[in-house]
């Protein structure tokens, strides 16, 4: 047997990750650009399910999409402090237009709250226009030193939505149903279990009151942040003078929130499901779901198998799961079985001249390896099984990792020494529960070990209240620290 | 009855543009960003189902999609001497990023063969790597000086797909597959009849052997171009090294074609159907099909009214229709009835006390305003064939349009006086079919009254050979003429 291209995870779980991106066809470096990607079309793919998984569930909730412009006025960045505090840094700036040196030039988004708290101020008078509820699927340039495919990129694409309300009650029950979304998707589409909770004052988003996010655990025990949902209280309406008339007749600023998805999370459904050989997909966000592959050496065996294969692909194809036949010219069935494999496909089928004349047909499931020999009458019922049950295995291991690779601390010494010598090559990584003040001081003495608080859980699982491991303060719950993407 | 807020077509045609589009929710100006729009929920909403469509054909036609960076190296611009000089003028450039001057500046992508060719080169060397088939969705911009919403804006949305053969012949059947998919959906789905043609070589894009459009003609007798497909021969292989190992063993450069339509489709689709009292849209492109406005005074006629029409909605939901009922509170029957006038929707079901105690329901359709009072159970059976009524009417009024409003013109001067008068504003448009040579020369002369040759049909639905109107000299057959967006 060849060597394997892709380097195994105990070895170095960062090369692994890289080598499971550019083998599964998902992406690879667009060096020429820099810290950007190409999204090839298997990884394209995933993100038109998940695109696909979101916006169904943002538009049951109420929300329109729309489309605000790429460019934004460098002034607009400057309108909300802490905002262009966070955001100055990472700006790509158009100076040049037309042939010509632009009076003001224009920023790149690297997020939109500024340009739509312009057109808020223009849309909104009135309680009556309120709640305002809208998303959009756009592209984001933040200029980021060290970069990772998927996982941070300069360029990437992603979902923004951006609500206005005409009380902070509200806007909050927006910021945790929004939350609740990206938790729903992420554990019952792409089987990742995450941890709701809120971040601390450090972390939050720049020009955020509050700020939640959704935080999963990655194989090697690093934690990836996947999605987030911002309380912006009256920040942005008080920076765009977004005034509403209330019912009462008053005259008061929105209640804003925003909240996002990205590609990132395509990494971290890698990260969550793939092994040493290759992407692993769960059933419900892979774009191929099960192929089948014709072994067959003679003209006629390629008939005999070729028909037998249409005829199960036809019947599986009436439970609704489509079976695509690899019939390709050229490649061995060894080759497609790999090519198959490293591609992240749930389900592949074998079926040869021996399998033809015994009626049968081989299934191989690509999490667990296991393979099943069935009567060709079977397999049309089996298919939608197997897949189901994959996605529920995935989910398990999953949540059975991040329950035992969470462990609890009561002094920072102790958190320091179990995440000492974590890193994303070596793995190792724990989510480490302890009680934390949310208070910068405390981010800080984290960060000297470059951990940091993921988040203070929405639902304390745990031992309640505890006193801070920094300042010996009071806090209510422990958080969740770790090393992170 | 208050006055329309929208400009009559008679008046001014480019104002009433503006009107619907404002007042049907499509779009607005985002004056702080030059030539940019913001579109807004119902022309989103048209998006989506236009992208819906095209994205089928494509899949089924074997493409993938992917996605490039939007930053394009300025140097790749320059490697193909007719597309640099072609799209120069229009480019927006990024020269600081992350707090510094760039070595090299990206300009925004104005299209993306350039960077696309680069990956080519990386990903093709053999013809067993052809054909490669990719599409991308993204965002543009091309710094124009004069803009219209949808028509022309600086920041746009399309699709561009980008395929590379080994073949020319090959490539040119991608040419015009691709040309057809996108009659098929003019024709089909946006009941906008099309002329099927090639460019002049003056008029071809910058960097192609040979462009080949779909034009059509809006109420004011203007032309759209619609889309275009790119026969790119090997002009980008050459200027990017793209070169494959023929079958008989040989270096070749690929073969390229690139074909693209974007949100200008929009704006073809409102000058096709709108009409004085605002947006009107075929079924098939409408994301709202039937709206149901309850009509009621009191509470116990509002209670009987509703449950009626959840009742109905329920009925013609199980047709396959969804019934948006306007519950609203606040705004009177009228105003809702403006409301869904000005926004296109098809159908407009009426149902007040006296309907439900007689079980009858008002249906009205948006193009012909005509009002049919039916039984409440026959509404589930009559929607979707007003609906397919509809759709084929306005395909239908828009190729007699199209036809009463082509002459055909056997002198410069004649065709000089048929287009003089002709302003986006004024109207009066003709599409003038005349004998003329592709010929910088006569694309040239046409200028000098601001025509231009639209295309040079695919099929000749005239009179065959006949002398050039400018030179003389012999041609096979009548060309497009007229004044264009």
């Amino acid at each position: 047997m060849a060597e394997s291209p892709i380097t195994q995870r105990s070895q170095d779980f960062a090369a692994w990750y890289q080598d499971v991106v550019l083998h599964g066809d998902m992406a690879e470096p667009a060096e020429i650009v820099k810290g950007c990607m190409v999204i090839k079309p298997n990884g394209y793919a995933v993100w038109e399910v998940l695109q696909r998984e979101l916006d169904d569930r943002f538009k049951a909730t109420g929300h329109q999409n729309v489309y605000f412009p790429l460019l934004i006025p460098q002034s607009f960045l400057q309108k909300e402090a802490e905002h262009v505090e966070g955001f100055a840094p990472e700006l790509a700036i158009v100076t040049i237009a037309g042939g010509k040196k632009l009076e003001e030039p224009y920023v790149i988004r690297p997020t939109s709250e500024t340009i739509i708290g312009h057109f808020f101020a223009k849309w909104i008078q009135s309680y009556r226009d309120l709640p305002m509820l809208l998303n959009q699927w756009a592209n984001i340039i933040r200029w980021e030193l060290r970069t990772r495919m998927f996982l941070r990129t300069t360029e990437f694409l992603w979902q923004e939505g951006h609500t206005a309300h005409s009380s902070h009650e509200e806007a909050l029950e927006e910021v945790l149903r929004m939350l609740d979304v990206y938790a729903d998707v992420a554990e019952n589409i792409m089987a990742m279990p995450v941890i709701k909770g809120q971040k601390t004052s450090a972390e939050k988003f720049a020009g955020a009151v509050r700020t939640y996010a959704i935080e999963a655990m990655m194989q090697n025990g690093l934690a990836l942040q996947s999605g987030t949902s911002h309380d912006l209280g009256q920040n942005f309406g008080r920076a765009f003078d977004v005034k509403f008339q209330t019912k009462e007749g008053q005259l008061d600023y929105v209640w804003q929130t925003s909240w996002g998805v990205s590609t990132r999370l395509i990494g971290g459904l890698i990260m969550s499901h793939s092994d040493d050989k290759g992407l692993v997909l769960p059933p419900k966000v892979a774009p191929v779901k099960s192929v089948l592959v014709p072994i067959y050496r003679k003209d006629d065996e390629k008939a005999q198998v070729l028909e037998a294969a249409h005829r199960i692909a036809a019947d599986v194809g009436a439970q609704g799961v489509k079976v695509k036949i690899d019939d390709r010219e050229g490649p061995s069935p060894g080759a497609k079985f790999f090519h198959w494999e490293r591609r992240g496909v749930p389900l592949v089928l074998e079926l040869g001249p021996r399998d033809v004349a015994a009626n049968n047909i081989v299934l191989k499931r690509r999490d667990t390896g296991a393979k099943e020999v069935l009567p060709q009458s079977e397999v049309a019922a089996r298919i939608p099984e197997a897949l189901a049950q994959m996605q529920s295995d995935l989910y398990a291991a999953a949540k059975q990792r991040l329950k035992s690779n969470t462990v609890l601390a009561n002094s920072i010494d102790e958190v320091q020494s179990i995440l000492a010598d974590v890193t994303a090559e070596k793995g190792g990584g724990k989510f480490v529960m302890a009680h934390l003040k949310d208070d910068p001081v405390c981010d800080a003495r984290l960060k000297e070990f470059k951990a940091t608080v993921r988040c203070i859980p929405l639902v304390d699982e745990y031992d309640g209240p505890g006193k801070c491991i920094v300042t010996g303060e009071p806090v209510d719950r422990r958080v969740v620290i770790a090393k992170s993407y």
